[in-house]
C-alpha cells in the first residue's frame, strides 16, 4: 500500500465512520419520541451502530494503514509531505486506534448497551427522588469505567485516559491546578457579592410567558448570531443539547418546563454556540470527515459559553435587546427596568443545580463533580457512599445541603452515559472562553458589537481564528495559536472581576 | 458448520438486519424535519445502511450457511427436523439471497442514493406542477429498474420479479385475471351508482373542524381498535404511513392538510390497521426477526383497507360514532343526520387523486399504474410520453382527464422511490381484505362487534387467523389457511354489490 492509497482509504473509512456517527446523532434526536416499551431496542440499535464504528476504526485494517502512513511519526513530529489536514486526520486516527485497541468490541458493545439502558433507570430514579433504583446500574457503569481506564492504561493518574478522551493532551494534573486556582478567584468574587445578590429581586423572571412569544424572540436572537436555518433546526426537548445529524443538519433543542424567561433563551443561544461551531468547522476543506468537529469539548463548550454569559448576560446585549422583550411581556416586565433585568440575569446565588446555576459559582459544582469521579475511579468513593459524599462537598464548596437526591446526586445525566471525565470540560470551557474574549478584544469593540445587534463581527473573528479550523489542530495548539500562550485561569478571574467587582 | 450452528449464525445475521432496517426507519420518521441542506446527505446515509442490510443479507457466509441447511429443499418441500418458524426463516433467506445475488453492493447503493436524491426532486416537481423537472430524474430511475428485473431474471414476464418483491409467489398473469374481473365488477357498480351518487351532498364534510378535536377523536377510535400507546407514537406528516422503528416502536402518522374531517380519520384508521399487523406479528415466537412482519404488502393492505373500509366506513360504526362527532362539532355537523353522514363518507364519485377515491373506483387508479408499470418496464413507454399516456388512460378508465400533472402523473411518490411492482398490492389488499371479511363473518357478528364500540372481538380474530403468523406462511398459503381457498375476486364484487347495490 503507497502512501496515496493508504491516504484515499483512510478517507474512506473515516467518511463511513462520520456517516454512522450521524445516523446515530438521528436516533438520540428522536430518543424521546420512543415509545415505553420501545426504549430498551433503542439502546441495542445504538450498541449496534457504536460497535459498528468500533469494528470501523480500530480495524487491523486501519492498523496496516497507519503503519504504511508511518502515523507513528506523523502524530508524533508531522509529516511535510502530507497537507495539514490530511496530516490531522492521520494523527487522529492513531490516537483513537492506539486508544480503542485497548478495548474489543464486545466490550464497547456492553458499555454501549448498559449506559443505553440506564438513561431511563437514571431518569425514573430522578423522577422519584430514589437513589437506590439507580445504585445498582450506576454501580455496573462506573466498575466499566474503571476497566476502561486500566485497559487505555496511563503513567501518571487513571483519571488522565478518560480526560484525554474529550480532551487530548490534558492532564488530570493541569487541570486540577487550574481548578485550584480557578476555586480561589470564585470564593473571592462570591464573597465580595454575597451580600450584594442576595438582595437583588429577580422574582420577575418567574412568571407565566408565554411560549410561542419566547421562541419568536430566541429565534431573532439567533438570526443575529448567524444560525443558518437553512443547515439547522431548533427542537424542544426536556434537556438542552446540540447534535449534528448530518453535515448540513445541525440542530440545538431548548426546554420550556418552567415559567421563567430567560432560562429557556440562554439555553438556546448556548446550544446555538455549539451549533455555530459545527456549522464552521464543517467546510470546504473538512466537510464529511472527522475534522469537521471542535478541537475539543472544552473548546465547544468556549463557543457556547462565550454566547451565553460573555454575550448574552452582558449589559450591552440587554441594553439593545430589553426593550424588544419588554414590549413582548408588557404585562410581565413593565415595571422592570434595563438596570434591573441585567442584575437579575446576572444574579449570583449558590444554588444546588449546576445548570441553573449563574457563571461564577458554576465552577464550583464542576470541581465537585471532577473530585468525585477521580474518587470513584480510584475505588476511594464507592457508589453507595455517593450521595453522602455529594452533599457532603456541596456544603464545603457551596454552602448549601441538597434537600434530596433529586437535586443532588441524581440531576445530571453524564454518569448514565458512562462518561467520565467530561465534566471538567464544562469549567475550562469557561477558562478557553475568557482567554478567546480577551484575544478577540484586541481586534474588536466586543461591547460595541454586542450592542449594535448584529454579531457577525464576533461570529467572523470565531470563524477566521477557530471555527475554520475544526479539529484540525491539538487544542493546546489551537488555545497558543488563537491567544499566544497557554491556558491561564487569570483571564477568567479578570473577566469575573471586571464584571462582579471592578464595575459595581 | 453443523445445522445448529447453521442456524444460529443465520438468526443472528437477521437480528443484525432487523435492526438495522430498523434504524433506517428512524431516519425516515425524521426525514419531514431535516433542514433543506442536509436532505442530500440523509440519501447518502440511508443509501449506507441500504448496502450494510445488502452486505450482510447477500454474503457468501449466507450463501454457505444457506448451503449448510440444504435451503432449496426446505424451500421448496419443507424440512421436518426444523421447527415451521425456522423453516419460514431459511426459505425467507434463501428466496431473498436468491435474488439479491443477482445484483451487488454498488448497484443497490446506487439505486437507494438515486431515490433518496429523487424524493426532493419529485417533491419539487409536484409543488411547482412542472413534470420536466422530475422527468431526468425519473428517467434514470427507470432505467435501474429495468436493469433491476433483467438481473433478476424471469421465466414470463419483466414485471414478474418487481412484483415478487413485494408479493412473494404471485405472478403477472395472476394480477392480470384477477384486475379484469374487478374492473368489469368496478364499472358495473360505477355505472349503477353513478347518477345516483352524483347527488349526494357531502359538502359538509369539507368545513374548518379543529384539528385537536378530530385528534381527540381519532385516538378514540383507535383505542377501541386496540393500537398500543404503549409500543406506537401518532404523529403529523405530510403523506400518511405507518412504520416499526422497532418491535415496540411502531408508529403512525396523519395529515390535517385541509379543512376536512374525515380524510384525517380514515387515514389514521387505515395506518392504525398497518400498525396493528406489525405489532400482532411481533410476539415471542417472531419477536426481533424478519417473520415479524405481514406475509406480504398485499396482506398488510388487507388489513389497513378492511379497518378503513368495511369497518370505518360500515353503516354499524357511524350509527355508533356519530353522535360522538357530531357532539364534538355541533356548529359543522347539527343539521346533518347519521344516513346523511354515511353516505356522504361513502359517495363514489371519479376523481383524479387516488389517495382521495372511493373504495369502488380506487381499484380503476391501480389498474392504469399497473399498466403503465408493465410498459414503462419493458419501454414500450418512454418517460417523456408519461404524462399523456397517464391523462388519456384517466379518460378511458374513470372518464375524467387530469387538470395538471400534479393532480395526474406527478402524484405519488413510489416511482420516485423506485418501487414498480408496489401499486398492484393495494387493490389485491382491496380483493384479500373482502374475502377475509367473508370469512370472518362466519365466526363472528361483524357489525353487531363494530356497533358494540369495542373491536376487539375483530382484532383477536385477525390475530388469531393471521397476525400472529407473521410472515412465517407464504401469502398464498395463508389465504388458503384463512379462507379455505384461493384468491377470488368475487368476494370484493359481493362486498361492493352488498353496499352499493343490494341495499339501496
Amino acid at each position: 500500500m503507497n502512501q496515496q492509497e493508504a491516504i484515499r482509504s483512510l478517507e474512506a473509512i473515516d467518511r463511513e465512520y462520520v456517516l454512522l456517527s450521524h445516523i446515530s446523532g438521528v436516533l438520540v434526536w428522536d430518543q424521546e419520541q420512543v415509545p415505553p416499551a420501545g426504549a430498551e431496542e433503542r439502546a441495542t440499535q445504538l450498541g449496534l451502530l457504536d460497535r459498528k464504528m468500533y469494528e470501523l476504526t480500530a480495524s487491523d485494517t486501519v492498523g496496516e494503514i497507519l503503519d504504511a502512513l508511518g502515523a507513528s511519526d506523523v502524530a508524533e513530529a508531522g509529516d511535510p509531505s502530507l497537507d495539514e489536514r490530511t496530516g490531522a486526520l492521520v494523527r487522529h486516527y492513531w490516537e483513537n486506534w492506539n486508544r480503542q485497541r485497548k478495548l474489543d468490541a464486545d466490550f464497547v458493545q456492553q458499555f454501549s448497551e448498559l449506559t443505553g439502558r440506564a438513561h431511563q433507570i437514571w431518569a425514573q430514579a430522578r423522577q422519584d427522588d430514589d437513589f437506590s433504583l439507580y445504585e445498582p446500574t450506576l454501580s455496573e457503569i462506573i466498575e466499566l469505567v474503571r476497566q476502561k481506564a486500566q485497559r487505555f492504561g496511563y503513567t501518571d493518574d487513571p483519571y488522565d485516559p478518560l480526560l484525554n478522551v474529550f480532551e487530548p493532551g490534558t492532564t488530570t494534573a493541569e487541570v486540577s491546578q487550574v481548578f485550584s486556582a480557578m476555586q480561589k478567584d470564585i470564593l473571592e468574587v462570591l464573597e465580595y457579592v454575597r451580600e450584594e445578590h442576595a438582595a437583588i429581586d429577580d422574582s420577575f423572571l418567574s412568571q407565566s410567558f408565554p411560549q410561542d412569544k419566547q421562541a419568536a424572540f430566541a429565534h431573532d436572537i439567533l438570526d443575529a448570531m448567524g444560525y443558518d436555518w437553512n443547515r439547522g433546526v431548533s427542537g424542544i426537548a426536556t434537556h438542552p443539547y446540540s447534535i449534528s445529524l448530518g453535515s448540513d443538519d445541525i440542530r440545538i433543542t431548548t426546554r420550556y418546563t418552567e415559567p421563567q424567561v430567560t432560562s429557556p433563551l440562554f439555553s438556546s443561544i448556548h446550544e446555538a454556540g455549539h451549533a455555530l461551531y459545527e456549522m464552521g468547522a464543517s467546510n470546504a476543506r473538512t466537510r464529511g470527515t472527522s475534522l469537521a468537529n471542535g478541537a475539543s469539548l472544552a473548546f465547544h463548550e468556549s463557543q457556547s459559553r462565550l454566547w451565553e454569559n460573555m454575550v448574552g448576560r452582558s449589559k450591552a446585549f440587554w441594553s439593545r435587546f430589553y426593550p424588544r422583550l419588554q414590549h413582548l411581556f408588557p404585562l410581565q416586565l413593565d415595571k422592570v427596568d434595563t438596570e434591573q433585568f441585567y442584575r437579575a440575569v446576572n444574579r449570583v446565588k449558590p444554588s444546588c443545580i449546576r445548570v441553573d446555576a449563574d457563571e461564577v459559582t458554576y465552577g464550583l459544582h464542576i470541581i465537585l463533580r471532577f473530585n468525585l469521579e477521580r474518587q470513584l475511579l480510584t475505588g476511594q468513593l464507592e457508589v453507595s457512599d455517593l450521595p453522602d459524599a455529594w452533599n457532603t462537598a456541596m456544603e464545603v464548596l457551596l454552602g448549601i445541603r441538597p434537600e434530596s437526591d433529586r437535586t443532588g446526586v441524581l440531576q445530571d445525566i453524564h454518569w448514565s452515559m458512562g462518561e467520565l471525565g467530561y465534566f471538567p470540560t464544562y469549567a475550562l470551557g469557561n477558562l478557553y472562553g475568557a482567554q478567546i474574549l480577551d484575544t478577540m478584544q484586541q481586534d474588536l469593540p466586543v461591547d460595541e458589537v454586542i450592542g449594535s445587534g448584529d454579531f457577525s463581527p464576533i461570529r467572523q473573528w470565531l470563524t477566521d481564528h477557530i471555527l475554520q479550523h475544526g479539529a484540525i489542530y491539538r487544542p493546546k495548539d489551537l488555545l497558543i495559536k488563537v491567544s499566544g500562550h497557554a491556558l491561564d485561569a487569570r483571564h477568567f478571574r479578570d473577566y469575573l472581576q471586571r464584571k462582579y467587582i471592578g464595575e459595581n
